[in-house]
């Protein structure tokens, strides 16, 4: 699907999905065809599409190298949320149901171990010099789960802590891809950076949107169930912010603390939060990350990827899905 | 534990334990200590052994860079070891519990993503040129997993299936474990074939002997329960052999075909499968692998390497754990 900050790098996109299903193929046909089934179900190709714009904002010139690395993160996110999905017992992802549900998990863990070990390779290959930003991110991902894991249904989590914990498991993967693509344009440490805290911000930004879409959204639009983080008792933001409110608070608490809530208790508690000013202060929040974002632009010599950053800025703040 | 072989690269597989050991370390201590967990369960070490030993007998001289690749091989390798035990519901590793039995699957799981990002972080910090290696062995992983699974329980499994099979899943990484350390002490094209050849047949050899072990192993010794590959229905030789047996085949073949096979069935099995030539012949198939394994070794210079590589392909066909 076409995103408003696609149309300077179409082709670039176009040449990425072919490259990831090439890179994807196995001798065995079933691991080629799970592989294409995460890949295929779409997405905003946004890591990716962050490469990009920084390699030619960047003043790069030879689109293949930052379309091999935009191609090894998209994989490597991709091989993280067939994970995900089974530690998280996910039924649908991207409006399919998810890997492990349309095969079996056994097959997904591989699955998504292969994917990983060829989203490397991507990367390796392209250039070597880079592999250290995704094993940072991948890193701390790895330690944002943990964390995240550790406060599961524990209202004593606080919004420092969650801060915490989407940089790790969100916000540093964005700040590699974007890093990476500036890098090899050969950007300055100044220009680098930069562009990472844009990444940073941007990555925060969208997982905030996100943790407010599982109480507000359309699942026809966002492509998954409401309240799964509910479920599953995630510390996000909005349950939060909510459970600071002084009349509400004590009710969404008790549901949050309940190890296995009922259908009702999960209803009854989006009810709840969508009562308080949770979702406010949580896009709120998100708007003024984007905001400070956009200012880490000026950077940058004007140019259409430039633009299409300030798009990508407002998308992830406005998007519906 | 000191195995023959180590006597020659007692301090490189010291500073390898020391590297592993920091190359795992993570913000998040429950995720160190996971790693540590499994790291320090031990091990023979055989594949960053099969590194080392290759780039010294191929005249390397600087033994930091065949210690972060064999530091690589064996985290990925360990990596790959705690989701197979996920996929296989297994329950002792090592003489321990399995890592998603001590900590919770959800955790191992990321674990092992985290371990193969470190891998990935040595061996491309170490040699990028060597990182396709270790991507084809890991796609080979993959698929030689994918086949086992789709043979699980089915009788019409071959001899052939099998070698396809365990190539794959076992000696591809053993290939390139040993092709690798020789690749960057600067061996030519020939020596690299032969030594790739080396370690493809003891990585056959040993994985024969490792599914051998699983009806006729004492469980003291390989810190692992008997009979778990014919509770899973693996389609391994000693099975696949003791079917072909012409008085007792049939009987084996119907446990072998049960989907969930009580324990009476194991037991009854595994002692059906001794009452056959299969154990004998299975050992027989690896000895002849370890002499053409050793054959393989005619190419290289006399040294203490070359011998210690003939002290592998000894245990590895007269191990018992």
């Amino acid at each position: 699907m076409a995103e408003p900050w696609h149309s300077c790098i179409t082709q670039e996109l176009e040449q990425l999905e072919a490259l990831m299903d090439r890179s994807l193929d196995s001798e065995n046909p079933e691991l080629s065809e799970m592989c294409r089934y995460v890949i295929g179900a779409g997405g905003k190709r946004l890591r990716p599409s962050m490469c990009l714009l920084a390699y030619f904002a960047c003043g790069g010139k030879d689109a293949s190298i930052p379309i091999s690395i935009g191609a090894g993160f998209e994989i490597i996110h991709s091989a993280t949320l067939v994970h995900d999905d089974i530690n998280d017992q996910g039924e649908v992802r991207r409006g399919r149901k998810a890997l492990h549900r349309q095969y079996a998990t056994s097959k997904a863990i591989i699955a998504g171990d292969f994917m990983f070990a060829m989203g490397f390779k991507l990367l390796a290959d392209a250039a070597p010099h880079i592999v250290n930003y995704i094993v940072d991110a991948s890193a701390a991902m790895g330690a944002g789960e943990f964390v995240q894991k550790d406060f599961e249904h524990r209202s004593s989590v606080t919004e420092g802590d969650y801060l915490r914990i989407i940089d790790h498991k969100t916000a540093k993967l964005f700040e590699a891809s974007i890093k990476s693509g500036a890098a090899v344009a050969g950007a300055d440490v100044e220009v680098l950076e930069s562009l990472g805290q844009f990444g940073q911000a941007i990555g925060s930004a969208f997982q905030i949107v996100d943790d407010a879409l599982d109480v507000t959204g359309d699942p026809h639009q966002t492509g998954k169930a409401i309240g799964t983080d509910l479920i599953e008792g995630k510390p996000t933001l909005p349950v939060i912010y909510a459970m600071q409110d002084p009349k509400l608070g004590d009710e969404i608490r008790a549901i949050f603390e309940t190890e296995q809530p009922t259908e009702d208790d999960v209803v009854k508690a989006l009810g709840l939060i969508q009562r308080t000013d949770a979702i406010q202060r949580c896009l709120s929040l998100a708007d003024g990350m984007a905001h400070d974002a956009v200012a880490c632009l000026d950077i940058l010599p004007d140019s259409v990827y430039k633009s299409a950053f300030v798009d990508v800025a407002d998308y992830v703040i406005r998007r519906t899905r």
